[in-house]
């Protein structure tokens, strides 16, 4: 997998979409929650955020049992988990009495956006997006587990876009501190769905560059791998987003306490961001349809363009040469040959020949 | 973004439906209402209509504080306000009890268009086009929000369509001074709507100028690159076109008291202009395809021209240049070339070739 | 307009489908009646016939006043108005109490297809087609008001498909005159319907002469533009016909004293042909893509022989002169030019040379 | 209509899909019933099946009122009528009370099929598929009435594929004589339906002829035009087929005392069989856009390989036949036609370029 | 079938979809049981496991009386059938009660998944994939019969993918010991989706090497025949995926008591892993038209070159070539060749023309 992706780069970015899954998961009872990814094992990092309107700390312990130890049910609390490795994951999700099929699918890196209400808690799994140097879009797994007075994002690698919410955790900025744990989960999927802005403009400005390259690209090869790499990109992010938006339709519509009423519009507003996305990322493929038809175009118009000056240098001078081969003949009886005026009258026939032609593709508008 | 517009005239009207929004408001918690757009922050300007049957007047107002104060709970008031800077619109909208996202809506001029029912008010997202001089598309984002005698109108720039129903008010024409604000709303949304086929006719208009050209363009490069952006600006027109349709759909469906009754035959009369207005942009989309197939066999017939005249001379002269060659090679032992028939009968020989030559060109149906 | 459709002929069949809305209808206020149309205003032509089993009388007022006092409640009555323009159908429909926006849409004769149920009569926009002598279609609109005992038949022009019906009122023949209002309505729109098939054989008439010529078109521009005419002719009836199909389905639901319960496997039936239509139009669309792509392979047919030939012969003879070339050089010690035999030995090199390229194309199945 | 099946062979299966229609039933009332159809007229060949589980026997009456005498309400009677022609449809179906529109549509043979359920009897339309000697598809109409303890079935000409439910009939082999009307209904539909097969399977055999012949075809525009042919071919069975399959779906749902509970499983079987064609079909249309995309991109191999020919030949040669025009002057002082080792060198330059460009075409892999 | 299978490793994998079915069942009354696929007639091979969570046994009877008796009510039993032929199927499902139609459709190895309840059990057909060594793909039927307290599975030919469940119910790990008949039969169900992943990763795998290829195929014919293959396998995978996956949906909306509410979230994980199987294949058909896209542009890049190869050697040297056969003229009266400096004179202008034309075609950007 770590050897496909670096190839990636230079082809289609055809990471397979099943990768792993199968050599890690097979010979198991299903549902039996293991570890699906491509990242290196890594010890899973704790941190816990205990906040209520008058105050708030942070803590980073070493173990689950100490991180749950440090919950206070009358605060909000927030537990991040970065790394799926180690049994951390595992052994919090089994102390929040978490469904073991649930388990599996926050470990499994490859899964499927959604939502789904269990009893006591909600279960959302999502894409954080984060566009690479060299363009490429990294795409990281964080699953959500929403109970009254808690959440527990977990996500696969440290490094994330939830700065913003710490900060006003921190600061008692906005809303977040005077809110539930719904808000709380509400405003970390929101910075996530506008994260998503910045890719697909990434996107965005990768098509450009194509277009501004589509009537003369420098490498016709290399612009049309990677015209065609964009296109894929621009299909996983759909498939990625797709259930994303499904997922927040699926919020809005949940008859559940966790979603208080005063958090619809809120919804409501995540969902057309993230329907805005997508027709963004709809409006890229159709630009990239355009700019390989134009690319296509170009090459057929410069093809003509070389057919033509072939066409006209050959057909002014293939007769002409005829006629030079006709008077260098060595036959013995050639009347014209003796004449004076013979060699300045061929010239002058040459020339309008010549010039007749010329004429001709004038008139046919060939240059 | 200013630079980007510039381009856009020369390339495909690629305009990013996202720009501006992930750099204006991220660091923001969410709902907070902030201005997303690309125009120069201007002072917004005020005005307000207030009439009944009987009587009217326009006051234009320098503060939310003074507008506020000229309503007249007995008449319908319209409020107009241009320009979505210096913090009018917020003001306004906080005074009337408008939510916060819904602000933030009005403030993000790349927002969807879309209707929202609220307690005690309606709110409209819609978008006003308007034809610029280079043929291209203007979008100006339009807010209603409509409460019972009062219609609030917002508008990113001054200069609009609305100028019949100010001219109604102000003569008592039609039936605009006997009704109520909704009738007010939906007569302005009306001429927004009307606008909308005038929009569409230029597009019409353009795509006719490329479909006469489409045999034989003066440049193909811009012809492409044209046929290619207006087949963009197609898919721009129709993706903020279809939600409008969208919305009146849910005004017709809405068991509100903010729609009466005897409103209904005129929304679904405006229902129905939408989807012409669409249909028409169909019909474009599809008019867009078959000029660029006609273009694209046309270059092909021309490419095939080109070869036919390469072939035809080149397959006429070839073999006689051979012959020409052949005599005048230096043997000592060459018996023709002592024949005073010879040359002639060469000759004879050659005009028998070509003219074989062209019969069976003409045969095959070449020229 | 008038202009426009006369350069339709040798053009994609482009018709703006909004021409003339927004030139006419802007600056007045919402469902204000106006003329929408192409046609030369004319004087509307006015008949009635007045007919129940046992009798039957025809009159043409020249006043909708004296119109209206024929009307016999007790009796069938059939209206017919041709022409829109003048202000008698305003004056007809305001005396039978037809909505204002109904009337508009009667008068904007680029309106949708459609059915609507008033509170006591049922209104219907059809399409009536008939061929023109240059093969195009020929669009007018009529619409129908149907209340008990009245049917009101509005046409653009004089000239329509009725004839049957007036024959079988005047001749007994047939159910009509043992029939109400609604059956009279069913009869003139299958009328109608019964003439949809005859345009779309003329159709189906015109591509099978496109499908004889594809393989070696006469000019293949022409070609192109005509096919792709063609194909927008299919697009715009389809776009024509499906919202009559809707109508008629719209009809078969309708719970309404207005469609009497026999009436219903008449309409299925109505129904059933309208399908058939749309399938012929289908089955038209697909065989036009299919003569295109036989039409396009043809055309790289014929290249491929083009380019065939000229190699042929090219690399024959290249060789060949190359070899004449070399003998007719004049350096002064060139053994070869001595020897008796070298001129016909030179001539067996190059009958070998041809006779092994020959063999060599044969081969490769060139010719 | 005769001279056009007959082109059609050589051409687009382009069979109207409308024909005869509005010329044979234009000018009648809506509901008459009149043969549709492009067959000769015959006399309708009558015949009956009394049976029940002990005995059966086997009549073919001259008349409709002698058949009608043979019916024995008790036992289980299956009517065939073999041709449309002479009025015994009307005939029987008039006595056997069925509703004028359905027997209009039993006449017209280019009805789409259908089912529809009246007060005493369940109506049917369906398609007899049988392969003709070219390969081509036969379509005939059968309609069915089933009453209880009858059925009868209507088919336009003689010859069908209902032998083995006659066979079955006669030797008391399966179900059927034990069974009543709607078994022996569901029996002969289901002959039909297993007809289908061998018909799909006939056109998978003719795919897998043009696929073989993909890469080099013998004739490219018979092939080009065979290929769109078949292609027609599958729509045109896709477009009977699919309602057929309407149809089973209809009589599962339809809860009507004419479908007793343990047909259903034997019905849902049918319904999976058609599904199964219709896929077979989906299947063979995109093997078909596989082929032509085969077949397109062999041609434009092969073009390539000819211009290579032509481009290697005339590279190498052209600069040498220069080269030898060159000594080929005649100028007075061309110092090197002097020496003795010109002639040689000239060749050793010669060979040189040759083989530098065939070395240069080696590397590019053109050869 | 079997000479056609041998031939489909060389051509698009086009087995007929409706293979063996019109020849071996024609004939026979509807829901006659019998064997409908292609290969060689075995007799089945039965076994049964017998286990509750306390022990287990295995025995593997040679007939279906012997097997029923082994069944023991108290526990769980998983009754194994391999093999379609020989009638064991047969008397084995109709001493179960299984319905007639259900069998014929066990028997039927080209049946469409489905589930379908019957009273007192749950039938199922499901499709088993497995790679061939020629990365083609086997398809095996798989039928499920699910009675509580009793799993019977009916494969096609020896050879499965249960062995995982076997080493459970032997070695008790996992769930499968401490449940019912359903969760063994959903462990199945689970191992064959599984399955389904690497199956659909070998597809990848081919794609891969197709990409690799794409800019510059060893041979081309061979390389589109190849992909085109590929795409047809994907077609096939899908369609045979996609009712599997509709089957575990109706399963989890299915209210029966075959279904214990505990095993919802393990059917819910069940259908997301086959949306992900099918999202796969969706992006390898993506992929698939991108490697298309590359091919067919680079073959027409490398016909771009060749073509200016051709165009930059025949215009630099034909007027050179001209320009040498003019003084190679027999002229008498050509007064240049006398002169001293002509002969250099003329090779300074032939090297200024190819040195200009040389300058031209580098401007163009043609080298």
């Amino acid at each position: 997998m770590r050897k496909r992706s670096r190839k990636a780069a230079i082809r289609l970015s055809m990471e397979s979409p099943l990768v792993g899954i199968s050599e890690q998961s097979r010979g198991l009872p299903p549902g039996t929650p293991i570890y699906i990814g491509d990242r290196e094992p890594t010890q899973a990092k704790l941190s816990i955020y205990v906040f209520d309107e008058a105050s708030w700390h942070l803590e980073c312990p070493a173990t689950v049992a100490a991180l749950l130890d440090l919950i206070d049910p009358d605060k909000v609390n927030w537990i991040n988990v970065n790394g799926l490795t180690g049994g951390a994951v595992e052994r919090l999700c089994e102390r929040l009495g978490v469904h073991p099929i649930a388990v599996a699918d926050v470990l499994n890196t490859q899964h499927r956006p959604k939502v789904e209400q269990y009893d006591d808690y909600l279960f959302m799994i999502t894409k954080m997006l984060s566009p690479r140097e060299d363009g490429s879009v990294e795409y990281e797994q964080v699953s959500f587990i929403v109970k009254p007075h808690l959440v527990v994002t977990i996500q696969e690698t440290p490094g994330d876009c939830f700065g913003l919410i710490r900060e006003r955790i921190e600061t008692g900025a906005g809303r977040v501190r005077r809110k539930d744990s719904a808000y709380l989960a509400y405003g970390l999927f929101d910075l996530i769905v506008d994260n998503y802005f910045s890719v697909v403009e990434g996107i965005g400005d990768r098509l450009e560059r194509y277009e501004l390259e589509a009537a003369r690209p420098a490498d016709a090869t290399e612009f049309m791998t990677g015209l065609q790499g964009l296109k894929s990109e621009l299909l996983r992010l759909r498939r990625a987003i797709w259930p994303v938006r499904d997922s927040v339709a699926v919020l809005m519509r949940l008859e559940s306490s966790a979603i208080p009423p005063d958090l619809i519009p809120f919804l409501r507003d995540l969902h057309e961001n993230l329907i805005q996305v997508i027709e963004a990322l709809e409006t890229y493929r159709e630009n990239g349809a355009s700019i390989l038809e134009i690319y296509l175009s170009s090459v057929s118009n410069r093809m003509n363009e070389v057919m033509k000056v072939l066409t006209i240098i050959s057909t002014i001078f293939i007769p002409l040469t005829f006629l030079a081969g006709v008077y260098g003949m060595n036959f013995h009886y050639m009347p014209e040959l003796a004449q004076p005026w013979a060699y300045p009258a061929l010239w002058a026939v040459m020339v309008a020949i010549a010039g007749g032609m010329i004429l001709y593709f004038k008139r046919k508008h060939w240059f």
